[in-house]
């Protein structure tokens, strides 16, 4: 872990260089944690070219101690971190040019820089760290690939759990306690648990309606080990599914899986996308799959790349995407199926091996 | 509901008058949803003195519609938000300042004001929308109530189900498979749930540690329902205090009840946090309370006012707060008591009620 740090340190350090710039001010958390290691949520974070500067609060002295040590210099603030970002500012020497990021920091905060900071040049900068972390190292991948185990556990015991005339909610809670018996540290986004109709909304939240039966239930969640994310999705049938429920998820876990082995760095997030909207077209569900193929996954559950019809970006190797291709058909229902994988040097690498036949709960 | 909304906009609206604004662009989520209660992840709100034009994309469309309906135009985008806003902004007449939210819009977004929108003259603001926020009504107050309900009604489940030899993941995955049964819609934040030496970190978060007998355990969580936030923490000990323990505990518990008394609309947030600061200062316990008294909730778990040694301002009438005292020591372990209070006009409402006596967990 420490070694990793520091090779993505020196990586900053040669991008600043590069950006004729003198240091850069971290105001991301995901992107203070990947540097440092720190986990806490309030920190500011300078890199120059000879110092590495870590401001937090009174709250996470021994957290930030534990997580650190010597990697970075310490300040520990009692209220705001800028005062004491002014002080270690106006003590550092040979600092003109200095980049901010600039997705990253408010208004509010880009006005501090200006008014306060106005004896150094503000640079924004985009994308300097998360151009880094597209590219996961074999401890983010084991991490990852950790969350992913812990999200199918916990899966697995939730469906023999999961009965007619439950809500969504309790089948979420079900499911929250059982990823953090499976050894989830958090959950990265709010767990999804759509019955019924409530399947073709992609962004529906575990509600009130009871499983009934004869209903898709979709399931989308998600764990998080170590900091790093896993995120997969199943839709099962309760009781016998019908022809049209069959159909569908066939169409869908086809186009799961030809997008699962199709992908591969090197391909452009647009040309990923396609893979599998152009089979899901030809089965005459064109209009049914409303979103793009999938994300990136690592310190957040959405990151660089982007596999959608819009994506101009080059997968780079080593990236982990999800691949969750969904068709949607208001009022009646959804089903959407998703994996993780690694895009490794040697083809794509699936860290979810869930099974993905249509499940019929009793 | 409706009604409350369109109270909310006629205030928004008559701020935009005193502070010579043609328009608002509200980028602030919890803002969109306290103006049109609208729930999504991705959306922009501009508001003029006779428009009020949502925007969101194509995943919320038929969401948007139920929870919004025609109390504002709304515009479904496939991509950006941003390009539909350029062109709404064009068609609209009469427009020439318009304010934008300085502590919700990041540098990059800014950027595409002063780039794409330079027909107009761009005002940065601060709190129009969170000042309204503070003092909540008979509804917001009803939700907080019915959060702190579910809150309440999990942690008497969980603590029936703690036993020595769990691990503090194991029990927030209790209390949060309870908090679902319930009825929470979500959780506000990490639940927290801190054994022994770890209770002293007052953003511990649940971890690997056993239980053990003699433990001091804190449990520290909330419930959301209908978007509005409670959040609480008792302190319980497992088999039989140690007279230090109940010492610590019964000094927190003082402090707390005095706050809880004493706390009302009119006062500065240093004064509130006075309190319960000179109380466990007059116990020993000064330096042992390392942060401030509470916070607002609402929306947001985190708002306005905040009860803090640095606080000058005013507690408004009509505000619901945190009142969280706490006593830690480092290396030992700590204790703290939360509870929700609506400040309103006859004197502080206390909206949690769960036993605050020192329970010692078989």
């Amino acid at each position: 872990m420490a070694d990793a740090r520091h090779r993505r340190i020196t990586a900053v350090r040669e991008r600043l260089v590069e950006l004729h710039l003198d240091g850069l001010l971290v105001s991301s958390l995901p992107n203070v944690r990947y540097l440092t290691g720190f986990s806490g949520s309030n920190a500011l974070l300078l890199v120059t070219s000879r110092d590495l500067l870590l401001l937090t609060d009174f709250r996470y002295e021994s957290q930030v101690a534990a997580e650190v040590g010597d990697l970075a210099r310490i300040r520990i603030e009692l209220s705001s971190l800028w005062a004491g970002f002014w002080e270690a500012l106006r003590g550092a020497d040979g600092l003109n040019a200095v980049g901010f990021e600039s997705a990253h920091l408010m208004h509010r905060d880009f006005q501090r820089l200006l008014e306060e900071g106005d004896r150094w040049a503000w640079r924004p900068t985009v994308d300097v760290i998360e151009g880094l972390r597209e590219r996961k190292d074999a401890g983010e991948v084991a991490a990852i690939r950790r969350a992913a185990t812990v999200a199918q556990v916990a899966l697995e015991s939730t469906l023999r759990e999961v009965r007619v005339g439950l809500s969504e909610r309790q089948v979420a809670g079900l499911l929250e306690r059982n990823l953090r018996e499976a050894g989830a540290d958090d959950f990265p986004f709010p767990t999804i648990v759509a019955a019924g109709e409530r399947s073709a909304l992609p962004h529906a939240r575990a509600g009130s309606r009871a499983i009934a039966l004869g209903d898709l239930l979709l399931l989308d969640f998600g764990a998080i080990c170590d900091g790093y994310c896993a995120d997969i999705t199943r839709t099962v049938v309760m009781g016998t599914a019908s022809e049209r429920q069959r159909e569908v998820h066939q169409a869908v876990r086809e186009a799961n899986r030809t997008a699962r082995e199709g992908v591969r760095a090197g391909l452009r997030g647009k040309d990923a996308d396609a893979i599998a909207r152009e089979l899901l077209a030809a089965r005459g569900f064109g209009e049914a799959f409303g979103h793009g193929l999938g994300h990136g996954l690592g310190l957040e559950v959405h990151e660089a790349p982007r596999l959608s019809r819009v994506s101009e970006s080059v997968l780079p190797e080593g990236a982990v995407v999800t691949i969750e291709p969904g068709v949607y058909l208001p009022g009646w229902g959804g089903v959407r199926i998703e994996d993780d994988v690694h895009l490794g040097a040697d083809g794509p690498e699936v860290l979810t091996d869930f099974p993905r036949e249509l499940l019929e709960l009793a």
